[in-house]
């Protein structure tokens, strides 16, 4: 058990194409409640890049949405404004993949390699790692660890998918390919990463992936 | 492994409030990969009921969303209509919980003991028990087991709510009182429930309690 230990989970919507991947958010909820952990989720309270019918898989036109309401389904309503979050309220952090994790947490989606962070993302992340505590990032949030942590040669997954592992590449960081349902740790800069989604094909051994990253974090908590 | 049983699972929009539950129907998407079965996931291709907020927990004013088009984002896609899935295309049906359980596959949350079923929903339930196939029923789903086979004296579980156990005796049916991590079995009627967020309090009870549901219905199947 973890004894309680508080671990941020940073949302970025709901649904895979607009928002976080709902099977590896509620994957990471499960592993750390069968942990004992308390949850503290969190999201941006900002309008979503986009919002995609997840049956055509094309942008709805004129609709949108908020992260943070989006975002409110996966917890059950269990969530508060990333803005209001500080490192110190936090043992730990994890942030689920999906395209929300790369249009709303980041603009990688849209810039590639020339993709700015959030500034509340880039804050809290940055707080953390200040403050000596670990950090998980699953499916394609790894992109996010790279770009503020490349000049630290952090070392990351996204699986195997060369374009992303390019642009980590290109930021100083190091890309280390990856099976779904393994993690790779940097132990010194203390960070998990799991491919998830990026590889798939579906949902048992990406939670398994999930549940070593969570594994591996709190151990490190 | 469940050799590629194809298991239909019947959702409800995407979020407790106004759609299926998200971490009931991804913990059932979770057993059932991780035992082999074949996933066919469908939802009613209609308006939903409400649109809420799930920050502030209250309707959002003007907004409409398709059933469908909500599921989908719990099943990254990978979802039919319900008008067009036959019970000869499934070996098993589970439907996950969740106000939209109550709100778009039935007329519970409005209408109380007087209820009426979605008229596919109804079919398709129908035309399982007619073929002897097994299904299984979460949180508030058994509602419709016990409004459709309450004349057959089925027997399942919605946890401990006095009001909604009333209602089920009231159509005929057999309310049994259950934890949340355990599973009520109506061998007669090869039908499964199980309490799930009609208790709570969190995930990983609400997983286990989903886990043998799904293992009781596969082996019935």
């Amino acid at each position: 058990m973890a004894n309680g230990k508080r671990v941020g989970v940073l949302l970025s919507g709901c649904g895979f194409l607009d928002g976080a991947e709902i099977h590896e958010a509620t994957c990471t909820l499960l592993s750390l409640d069968r942990r004992g952990a308390t949850l503290v989720a969190m999201a941006p309270d900002k309008p979503q890049l986009h919002v995609i019918d997840h049956v055509a898989q094309k942008p709805q036109a004129g609709a949108t949405r908020n992260v943070l309401q989006e975002a409110a389904r996966i917890v059950r309503g269990r969530i508060t404004p990333l803005k209001g979050v500080n490192a110190d309220q936090l043992d730990a952090l994890i942030l689920p993949g999906g395209f929300g994790a790369a249009k709303n947490l980041c603009t990688y989606a849209v810039d590639g390699a020339a993709m700015k962070v959030d500034p509340d993302v880039e804050r809290l992340v940055l707080a953390m790692r200040a403050a000596r505590k670990p950090m998980g990032f699953i499916c394609i949030a790894p992109v996010i660890a790279a770009r503020l942590f490349g000049s630290d040669h952090v070392k990351v997954t996204i699986g195997n998918d060369p374009a992303t592992a390019g642009h980590i590449a290109s930021w100083g960081a190091e890309h280390v390919e990856c099976a779904v349902d393994q993690i790779v740790v940097d132990q010194r800069l203390e960070l998990v990463s799991t491919p998830a989604y990026m590889l798939g094909p579906w949902i048992a051994p990406v939670a398994t992936g999930i549940d070593k990253l969570v594994g591996a974090v709190l151990e490190m908590a």
